[in-house]
């Protein structure tokens, strides 16, 4: 009999219908024997009502008390579905952050959770309930309520199974598990049935937007076997779990990630002094813009070239910055470029493996696609390439890379 | 420098801009130097809303979950009144019942009030906060939600009200006040600056929907202060007190209630043995029907008529039952009446004063209103007559009694 806490997102319990759905699947999972937490987020778009509605009071919401209104969207859902499964004779118990008790830090709208009492859910599970409890939210030490942030259900889910010392933690979504790399672009794309954490950290920071990824940062923390599957279909999932002893069949990499919302910074002509990064990039930070890649290569002439890439939205943002920052290091100039994409291939297999990069550069130079940007991980090679290549990029290095499903290879 | 309980209900709060009123007038208040406890109802409709939602799983949500619900609803407007106050530059705070804490026993959907933690209120308080603590509900033992049921805001209020020695509790509704009866059916109504526990419990039960009975139970029993004032008009209300010492100019009657909700059914014929009342009224309430009126007049020939009314929702329930008795008891028939009204002449006064009651059927009488039945207590005369008599039996009696206003009897 295995412990297993399971996780609902917003569209998952969407609707009353789709809550009767989910109560169907934990109906079986208890009858096949299992121990059951559920952990579920608000009716999707019922998080946004309520800030909405808090922000026609106020633009800038007081953050104890938008916590306040917000946390009541999951503690709807979980008495909803504690009746449908009570409904179908399954004995259950909804709890509020706050009820279980799930202690965070005081930190509104994006709290961490410091401990989780798990008394009562073990009470309820030795007398054969299930346990349904409220995502995103907790309590601070002054009994007030806090929320951890978008997405933070997640990050709730693997903290009670953590706690609980659960011997998985299956979170439903919309998607039958995480790919090799986007199926829309590339029809060959594969469901892993494995993942590591930190490859699945570099796909989900990458854009494969599955996970949150303070949640599998806390899985891989405390080792806790994080599953994902769909919340509708039948399937195994994709299992992120803990870098095991390599086999000969593992992959050299797990997937292809890709994201097309960054934009292209270069101040050309700096002088090659210590503290210029910091000097670039310390007005950027303190404008509140955040740097993915940072590029630097080796100085000609006294003077280098520094690039990194901001998010699109902030571009114009950057520039202005970035401009006044090279009248001061009397720099020669600053050119940008918005129409770029960013590839990355993945994989602890990389790791053992020499010669993963240029396999990448060779791939991509077949194609005739030229390279922008370089940089790398222990697990991850990224290049920036224009946007207009990324599909055929991504494609040419699922084929490269023996991603493509042999069963879909031809057709 | 007072301290005050001001409750709001589900009007008051109904819009954002509802709220944004509430705030300004509690400001005034907190600027005039009181100290402030705020009680708030959901948002009109939203309590029925939830219901909706947990009937769409279940036509009998479980109770302990249902609570979990509805309790949001009140949980919003406590947060968006106290961002309203901040946005003020008020310093305030919210609490669910759960954080007060306002401890109830486990009846959930109308659980009772057994007990208030005062701390951190009276902190808040010290430290110039303006405590905002939603209505209806509470917390168990076991630290499940409850709610107190219908209404159970006003009772949130006054119980809050108590716990702190409060030296008013003020109720905010869409009347501004209590009436010697109703303005609708009398233009001569007039607003009472005062009334009593006893008389208001007579007139609330007996449809002058103005305030919780429970409420000015409790208020009575804690001798709470309760005034009952407009949500956005100004005026002293109606004070709800103790009964003083009467003074010359207290009038006999205070009001005149009605209710046209019930139906009248009589037994003919029936044995006049011990145990016939149980004999008719113990199906009845076995059938769940609620009996208010209930005549027995002496018998003639060993036999006996009995009367009682029941709500007309009831009536053909209540005739199939006494139906099904009178076989048994070998009565003679049974009869009813659906069109039928409840006239009440409601004070205090009237205790000290001979001759209320017969003043009444005067004026009846005059009016050529004939009574089907009478039932009286210390401080009320009811009679049941012809519902089209209604209004003009009111009338009359709100004349006979000089209830009428002075200042508009020209009009």
């Amino acid at each position: 009999m295995a412990l297993i806490v399971q996780k609902f997102g917003g569209t998952s319990v969407g609707t009353v219908e789709r809550i009767e759905q989910v109560a169907d699947k934990v109906k079986k999972f208890r009858e096949a024997g299992d121990d059951l937490v559920v952990v579920l987020s608000a009716m999707s778009g019922e998080t946004n009502r309520l800030i909405e509605l808090a922000k026609q009071i106020s633009d800038q919401p007081v953050p104890r008390e938008l916590d306040v209104i917000v946390s009541t969207g999951e503690q709807v859902t979980i008495a909803l579905l504690a009746m449908a499964l009570i409904k179908r004779g399954v004995p259950a118990v909804s709890y509020t952050g706050n009820q279980v008790r799930i202690l965070t830090d005081s930190a509104h709208n994006k709290a961490r959770i410091l401990q989780i009492d798990d008394q009562k859910i073990r009470a309820d599970l030795k007398a054969g309930r299930v346990v349904v409890v409220a995502g995103f939210q907790g309590v601070d030490e002054h009994g007030s309520i806090t929320t951890l942030g978008r997405g933070g259900s997640d990050t709730t889910g693997v903290a009670l199974a953590a706690a609980l010392k659960a011997d998985e933690c299956q979170i439903y979504t919309d998607v039958d598990g995480v790919y090799t790399t986007d199926p829309r672009v590339v029809s060959q794309a594969q469901r892993l049935d494995k993942i590591t954490f930190e490859e699945m950290l570099e796909m989900a920071s990458l854009g494969s937007k599955v996970l949150q990824i303070r949640a599998v940062e806390f899985a891989g923390k405390y080792n806790v076997p994080l599953r994902v599957l769909h919340s509708f279909q039948e399937g195994p999932g994709t299992l992120i779990t803990i870098d095991e002893e390599e086999s000969m069949e593992q992959p050299i990499i797990s997937g292809i990630a890709f994201n097309r919302d960054e934009a292209k910074l270069t101040i050309r002509g700096v002088p090659d002094t210590p503290g210029v990064a910091f000097g670039i990039l310390g007005p950027i930070s303190a404008a509140n813009i955040e740097v993915d890649m940072i590029v630097q290569n080796v100085s000609h002439d006294n003077t280098t070239d520094f690039t990194f890439t901001v998010h699109r939205n902030d571009y114009d943002k950057a520039q202005k910055v970035l401009g006044e920052t090279a009248l001061k290091l009397n720099a020669r100039e600053v050119i940008g470029d918005t129409k770029i994409a960013k590839v990355s291939i993945v994989g602890v297999g990389m790791r053992s493996h020499a010669g993963v990069a240029s396999r990448m550069f060779e791939a991509l130079a077949k194609e005739s696609i030229n390279i922008q940007m370089i940089s790398t991980s222990e697990i991850k090679v990224s290049v920036v390439i224009e946007e207009k290549y990324l599909e055929l990029a991504v494609r040419a290095l699922h084929t490269a890379f023996e991603l493509d499903a042999p069963s879909r290879q031809g057709e």
